[in-house]
This record gives structure tokens, sequence and C-alpha cells, in this order.
């Protein structure tokens, strides 16, 4: 089934707000055996969401909106669809008492346009929206599945968990799987030569896929059912664990955070973070993982010498001899936090982000950092701008993807994490 | 002129990656005058991306394909853009010295793929790439111009703010401005029904726009220069300001933590943070802002009880009494911290995050927020979680937006933070 998506909102074209919908519904939609072949962003225009419909039908078997559903004038998908189809919008009496309720709840007055969303295609399968005021629905004619959601977020994902998921299974008839193996520390081109035998094939497919400081290969299959798509891409899954088993990280698993924390759960370990120039993003991402909290209890964000000093027990001699952003004072702190905390690792980082700071002894993405451990304690010198332009925010990223490998490796003595371990 | 943005990349697609180029390249052709009409996303396929380039240029002036340059064979943005302009691709040979300087200096080993890099679309303007292998070409023939950039961000932004943009600058005659003014504690559709008497115009126009927790209104006008484009958005800006000040956390600040930051500056004051459920997300989006040392230097993530205790200073009979999640220890944070950094302000976060964890006494999304100062510190009790389906990072966002704008209104006493103060 080729499917489409449409997200609809002049924001997204002004640049005010970013289109996740269109990463989380392919993802969801891929899990299903969907390819998903177009990504469209259309502004709440009569005449623009109206070619994009008829293109979208033309070439699409399934087409999924994503907002303009809300109260205002300027929300116009459902009139749109509804006219393109020659279909009237009806009155949902449960969308409108839910509506009703919804607002009531949030303490929020009801406003007149409020109602404008209690309306619905005739003969669509309407989903309840739980989290807001806008209902979403389904369209099934002539082979075409065409879906409307809501744009916020917090309504659109509850909601396709909830029910539109289970709609959209009872479509297809085969399912698709995927194995990622995630790798740190070689570049995409490399990885596309080491693995060129393996990249030709249609069932299984062997993709690479480069984001900031990683690379991914994704191996997916589709069969009848799981037994057979896991005997498909078992022989590639080899091959690729084989050729690059020195740089992979994790199979399945989310992102290097997840891998961490499974692999200090695994092996009955605490972790502790000591942060400068990170400054709490390397704790926030291992806790934004469920469950963190059995291998992490404590981070500390050190931004000056003097809570460097006096927080993490850092000699005052080192910093003056040495500065904050020095080898000596990453192995202070990494074994500063460690002992605070009487975990078994004390992760640090310190360093220039920029844009301000830097000099030409120190210059702008430079940065160590520590790992402590009872039996040693090691730092690690980065330099990640690449030239003037690179961004604090990526500093900051490849500082914490660094350090989290290594805390890794720390744990596993090298070996990857699988998700199924 | 009218702009589409063509992403090309199966990766994009099946949601491996997030098309943020889309976003980035829309704010900054509407900060130069130029109208983003359509978004499309499509995979490395040739018939598909064919199909695009023919439908980009029927109905846009300007396109800019981002992907698709790299030197894998599926690589392919560039060999069809050329066959759909019937251009030949000839070799460019500062582009090829660049590539083989960027890979030696990666001490990266160079491989023949990489020298399909070193061919540009002949006529083309080159845009050389001081961060990767792939150079940009902009095309620009029978009034449509054409732009290729490279998909990784470390490449394409760097490369868009060095040659891009000021090559596209010179494609236009008139500017645009923009205010934008952010709201917090307030609805989208009560917005646009206090505003609906302003929402027609069409220069100034006036946009409402939701995110996760915050709501934000656009005013934008277009002019030969700058002073006459502010004195069109002077009344509108007068009048939303009047109506929704109670509201308003900053005008033209990127975010929260941008508008707490200056203000904190502003003010002479310093921020400390004590997380437990937010585990350093505070403390990270403070240090994302470029200067936030000036008014932050300490962050204790603490996670568990005994940190709390060790670091914090929390009484054990509080937390033995009441649990961690709970006003009292909230409000123990929040002075153990400001008393440790020394700092004027103590926020602090404990609270429910989930999926596990929550019971019916103390559901998931419960959270207690303390803000600390030398003469009074308050706690705010949160109940964030809509339903079940509501995610541990939304629960997180919204417990860090809170705590951040409630420091910005002791900072300010409720004023808000302008740009330009």
């Amino acid at each position: 089934m080729k499917a489409e998506i449409i997200a609809v909102g002049t924001e997204i074209l002004i640049g005010d707000i970013n289109n996740t919908h269109a990463q989380y519904l392919s993802r969801e939609l891929a899990s299903l055996g969907i390819s998903v072949l177009w990504h469209t962003t259309v502004g709440d225009n009569q005449n623009r969401l109206k070619e994009a419909i008829i293109t979208g039908i033309k070439r699409s078997d399934l087409i999924i909106f994503t907002g303009g559903l809300g109260p205002t004038k300027d929300d116009l998908t459902k009139e749109i669809v509804a006219k393109e189809l020659s279909k009237k919008l009806v009155k949902d009496m449960r969308a409108k008492n839910n509506i009703e309720s919804m607002l009531k709840k949030a303490k929020r007055e009801i406003t007149n346009n409020n109602y404008k969303q209690a309306l619905v295609i005739e003969g669509s399968k309407v989903f309840y929206n739980e989290n807001g005021t806008a209902p979403g629905m389904a369209i099934n004619e002539n082979g075409k599945i065409i879906i409307l959601l809501p744009g916020p977020p917090l309504e659109l994902i509850p909601m396709f968990e909830k029910d539109v998921k289970s709609y959209i299974m009872n479509l297809t008839d085969y399912i698709i799987l995927s194995h990622n193996i995630h790798l740190y520390g070689i570049g995409e081109s490399k990885v596309d030569e080491v693995l060129a035998d393996i990249l030709e094939g249609s069932n299984p497919t062997v993709g690479i896929y480069a984001k900031t400081g990683e690379v991914r290969v994704r191996i997916t299959s589709n069969a009848k059912n799981k037994q057979i798509a896991e005997e498909l891409m078992k022989k590639p899954m080899d091959i690729v664990i084989e050729r690059l088993s020195k740089f992979i990280y994790g199979i399945d698993v989310e992102n290097m955070q997840t891998a961490v924390v499974r692999a200090a759960i695994q092996n009955g370990k605490k972790l502790s973070v000591a942060e400068s120039c990170t400054g709490g993003l390397i704790a926030s991402n291992i806790v934004s993982v469920a469950g963190s909290s059995k291998c992490f209890d404590c981070g500390v964000v050190s931004y000056s010498n003097e809570i460097k000093e006096k927080v993490l027990k850092v000699d005052n001699s080192i910093l003056k001899k040495y500065g904050a952003v020095s080898p000596e004072v990453a192995e202070q702190m990494a074994i500063g936090v460690r002992k605070i905390s009487g975990a078994d690792i004390g992760i640090s980082t310190t360093g220039i982000a920029g844009p301000g700071g830097g000099d030409k002894e120190k210059p702008v993405g430079l940065v160590y950092v520590g790992i402590s451990t009872e039996y040693e304690t090691k730092t690690y010198k980065l330099l990640l701008a690449q030239n003037k332009q690179t961004k604090r925010q990526t500093i900051r990223d490849l500082t914490a993807l660094f350090a989290m490998n290594e805390a890794r490796k720390k744990l596993l003595k090298g070996r990857f994490v699988k998700l199924s371990l």
C-alpha cells in the first residue's frame, strides 16, 4: 500500500514549528508494512490544499492529513476534503459533548468557534479525541483511504495509538520487520563501501542512514509472518555484525542513551555525571529513558570554578594551574561525582561550546571528557568544531554522544547492546 | 517569490530522521521575504524524484533541494536534476581538491565513490563545502532558480549562512519583518477569539501558532525598508500587548529559556536548579542559551532520596514522612540548591514522569515545582498527564516550561522580556 502524509499548516511553511508528525507517522506506518512515498506540507490555503488532495488521491492509496482541524477560521482541512469528496459535514453529538466536557475540565471558556469542531465528514469513521476538541476521521472509498488527524502532538499521538493504528492494520495482510544496527566512529561512505555487496537486495533491503555523530544500518523484510521475516534478515545481519562489529554500539536500541542505560542495568552498575559544557544534557538524555532510575541518580551541572570546587571537590590549585577546560579538571570532576554519588562510573565533561569563550590555545570545540571507575580514571581530548559555524548545540550533542559511548564500552568491555538481551 | 523545499531521502520517509531542514530553510526564507508554499519529501527514487522536480518547476520560482548529494549509489538528486534540465555533469577541480583535503583532515580513507561528489551541474554557481565532501549548487534559468544543498545539517547550515543566503538575497528587492509575541497559560482558540478583529489583514498579517504548552502570535509585514515595515506592525503589536499582557512571557525571544536567561542577566541575578523528574532538562535548556554562564552555574540532578539528602540536604525525616514527590521535598530541594550555589533563585522539580511509578494517591503526571529566594519559597502542584498516553517527555517538557516561567515572573515581577531590552 502506497501512503502519503500531508501536513496542513502555514506555521510549518514559515518555519515556526517543525513537522514532527511526518516522522512519527512514517515510522508507525513502516512498522505496519506500509510504504510512505511522499510527505507534503501545504498552508491553510483553499487552492493549494485542493491541489494537494487531488495529487494525493491520484498517486497514493492511503492519505493521512495532519492539522487544520482547529477551531479557527483558517483551519480548512475538513471542509476542503469534504468538498473534494462531494460530501456533507454533519454534526457529531459525541464529539460535541466531548468538546464541552474537555473545555470544562480545562476550565477554558467555550467559544462559538469550538462548535465548528463537532462537525465530521458524513459516512466517516470518527476517532474521538481524549486530549483535545478536534475529532479525527477516516473515509474509505473506491480503494482510497483518507484519514484526518488533529495537529497537536498531544492529541494526534494518543489518537493514533488508541484507534488509528488498529484501523490501518485491518487494511493490510502482511507484516514488515526491521532491525537497526547502530554505529559510532565510522563514516557513511565507508559503511556504504564495506556493505556494497548487500545493498542491492529488495527483500530484505539494507539501508544506510547518517545523523549527527552516528550511522545506522537498517535491514527490513516483509513476509506473511514474523518467523519468515526474521529468516530473511539473518544473513545480512550476520554480515553487518561481522564486518563492522567494532563500531556497533547497539542493535535495535532507540539511541545511545538507551544503549547506555540498558548496559548499566544489565550489569547492575550505576552511573553519575558531572557536566560543565554539556550542562545537564547527558543527565537529561539518560533520564529520558524510562527506567533509568535503576542505574542513575546523581548529576551535577558545575558551570563555574566555584561549583566545581564546592560540589565536586576539584582542587582549587588544579583549577588555577590548568584552567577549567583541562584533562586534570575533567579527571577530578569524574572522580568527584563518582564519590559523591557512590556510583560505579563517573562521567565528566568540560569544554568550550562557544560561540564565545575560545582562544588560540583553547579554541571553541575543545572538550575534555572523563570516565572514572574505582580502578582507573581516563580522560579524552576532543576537537569538535569543524569550523566557526559549528553550533553550540552540536558541540554539546557530540560531546554527550562520545561520553555515553565511552561509558557503554566501560560497562560492556567493548561489547554492544542488544535489545533482546 | 514563491518557493518550495524538496527534501530527498528515503530515511525521512521511513521516519529514521526528521526533516529539520524544512523548518530551518523556511524560517530563513521568510526572513528574506520569500513565501514558502510547499514542502515536499521524496525518496531516493528516479521516477518520483523526477515527478517532484517537474511539479516544483511548474508551481514555484525557487526550488531548494536538500539531500541526495552523498557519495552512495542511491544519492540521485544532482543526476536527476541535471537530466531534467538537459545539462551535463562536469568535474569541478576545487570541489575535488576539497574532498581530498576534507577526508585527509578527518583521517578518513578516500573511497572511489567520493569522487562522484566532485561532479557539478554545468553552468551552475557552486557552493563549496567546508564541512563535508558534497558541494552545493544553484542554477538560474528561465526565471526559475534551483538550488541543491547537502543533507547533513552540519554541512547545509554553514553553507547556507556563508554563501546561499546572500545568493538568494540578491534575487529580491524588498524586506519582510516579523515580531513574535510568546504566550503561556492561555489556549489557542481563546487567543483566536480575543484577536479575531485583527486576523484578517494582509500587510501586516497576524498569525496564531500553538506548540506544547504555549501559543505564539506572529505579526509580519513587508516593505521597502525596515522603518516602514515597523510602522505597519505597530498598531497590531499594541493591541496584542494590551489584550494579552498577563499571558506574555516574551517578545521576540527564541523560547522560554532564552526569556529566563535574559531576565536573569538583565537583573544581575543567578539561577540554580535541583531536578528530580526533569533530570537535567531545565539545566540543559538554560545552558543551551549562549551566555547563560552569566546567570547560571549550578544544577543538581537528584534522582534518588539518597542524593536529595546528601547533596541537597533534604531532611531524611521529611523524605520519610511525605515521600520524594511532595511539596515539602520540592521546597527543601529549592532551598538546598539555592544555598549550595549561592544563587538568588533556586528552582526545583520532583514528580512522576512515568510510564511507571504512579499510583492512586500519586499518579503519573503529579509534579511539584519549588521556587526559592532569600525572602520566600513557594511550591506549585501540577497534574500534567491528561491521560495514560501522555508521554514521559511531555510531562518533563511541561514541567520545565512551568518552572522556568515562574522563575521569569520572580525575576521580572510579572513583566515580560523584550529582545530589545
